[in-house]
C-alpha cells in the first residue's frame, strides 16, 4: 500500500534564483526539506523537541534529484513529500516539485523536479547512526 | 582513458553549517558548482563570458549525492571534479567532497561525499536544451 | 501620516539555521525581502513582470540590521514591511521580524530583529540609477 | 592608533548571484563573515576550538551594509576586516568588498560594499550576552 502524498506550497522569491535567471539547483533540496519538516509536523513530530527528547536528530544521507524543467521568481510551487519506505536506521521519500497553474481548472500541475532522499537518524553529539525510535516508526507509518 | 581529476580546496563557514552542527546537505551542490566552474576556468572557459559569446548556458539537470561523512566548521576540504562523460547536449562529472588531513603524510583524505552531476548546455533565452558548442567539448576533452 | 504595516507569517527551517543553533544573520535580509516581496504583490506589483515591462528592477542600496533576540528552528515568524519614505529614485522601508506567540492573546510578539532598507531602481542592463516609473511611485503610495 | 586592515580574496559563483544578475545582497553578509572568521584565524582564534574552550561564541548583534555597486559571476573579490573598537561584551569592524582589477598596476580596487559589524559575545548554551574572555582581546588587540 502507497503512503499519502503529502503536499506543501512555496513561492519563488529573488534569493531562490541565481544569475542564470532560474531557481538555483542546490535550492531544491531546501523546498524538499522544508516540505519534509511539514509532513514530519502534520504527523505530530516537532525536529528541536524530538533532539530534545531523544537526543536524535535526521540527517540527510543521499539525495538524488532531476531537473525537468526551470523554475522563475514569483512561481508559486507545491512540494511534495511520500514515505517510500522506511527501514530501522534510515527512511526514504520521494518528492516532487510542480508548478502550480492558475490558466484553468484542467491545468495539470507541472513537474520542475523529481527527486528521492534518504535520511538517516543519528546520535546529535555522536552523529552517529542510531536507530530510529520505535514510536517515531510508529508515528510515520 | 579516464579524465584527469581535477582538485578545488575550500574552507567551511558558518554560512555552511546548519542547526544539526554540520554543513547542510543542499551546500554540497554549491561546493560541487564551485569546484566544477574552477575546472572550467582551467580548460580556459568563463561561463559570463560563454554565455556572452554563444548565447548559451550550463544548467544541471541531474544530480545525485552520497553524504558519507559530516563535514563541520572550519574544516578544510578538497573537492573534485571529472569528466565522466561528454555529450552533445550534455556531460557529466563525478564529484567528490574529501576532508583535509594535516597531522601527516600518510593520511588519507577522508571521503565526505560523492557525487554524479548531469549538466545540460541550453539556450539562456528559450530555456531550450541545445548543442554544446563544439570549441567547448573540445576544450573539455 | 504613516504608511500602513504589512505583515507576512514565514516559518525557520533547517536551511535557516547555522551551526550555532540561531538563525544565520543574513537570512534576516532574506526574510525582509521576503515581505517585501509580497507586500509589492499586494499593491499589486510583480517584480517579474515589472522588469519585463518596464526594463528596471529595485535592487538594496543600503541596509542596517539591528538583531535583538535570536530565531530558532521551527519558529513562527512575523516579518513586517513599512514604506517610511519614497524618492524619485529610491525608497526606504521599516522592517521587522517578530516572533509569534500562541501561548495567550495577551502575549506580544517578541522583537527578533529591526532593520530599515533602502531600494533604488536601476535600469536591469546596465544597472545605472534611474527614475522609479510614476505609475509604481503613486501604486506605493 | 587605527587597527591594521586584513584582506582576504574570494571568487564570485553562481550561488552568489540572483536572478536580477547581481550577488544578492544577503551574501555580502557571507563575504564579511568570511573575512572576519579568516582575521580571527590570523590572530590565531579557530571559533569552533574557541567554543570547546570557552562555552561561548561570537554572534552578529549589528550590520549596516551600504551596496556601492554591484558585484558579478566570476568577479574576484577583496574583502577586508579591521577592527574599530574593542568593548567587554562586544567588537565593531569596519569591512569593505573591493573588486579586484587586474589590467594595470595603478588600478585602484573598486569599492563594492562597506559595512559595519558589531559582534557579540554570548554563552553558547544560554545564548545570554556574557564577557569577552581576557585572552580573546588581548589576541584582538
Amino acid at each position: 500500500m502507497q503512503s499519502p502524498v503529502f503536499r506543501f506550497p512555496l513561492r519563488i522569491y529573488w534569493e531562490d534564483t541565481d544569475g542564470r535567471g532560474l531557481v538555483h539547483p542546490s535550492k531544491m533540496l531546501h523546498f524538499y526539506e522544508r516540505a519534509r519538516t511539514e509532513w514530519l509536523r502534520a504527523l505530530g513530530i516537532e525536529q528541536q523537541k524530538l533532539r530534545e527528547q531523544t537526543g536524535g536528530i535526521f540527517v540527510v544521507t543521499h539525495a538524488s534529484v532531476h531537473y525537468a524543467a526551470p523554475a522563475r521568481l514569483d512561481d508559486q510551487l507545491w512540494v511534495t513529500a511520500q514515505l517510500e519506505s522506511a527501514g530501522r536506521a534510515s527512511i526514504t521519500l520521494s518528492q516532487q516539485a510542480l508548478l502550480q497553474h492558475a490558466v484553468s481548472s484542467d491545468d495539470q500541475p507541472q513537474l520542475l523536479s523529481e527527486g528521492r532522499i534518504r535520511i538517516g537518524w543519528v546520535d546529535a553529539t555522536s552523529m552517529r547512526p542510531a536507530r530510529i525510535p520505535a514510536s517515531i516508526l510508529e508515528q510515520l507509518s
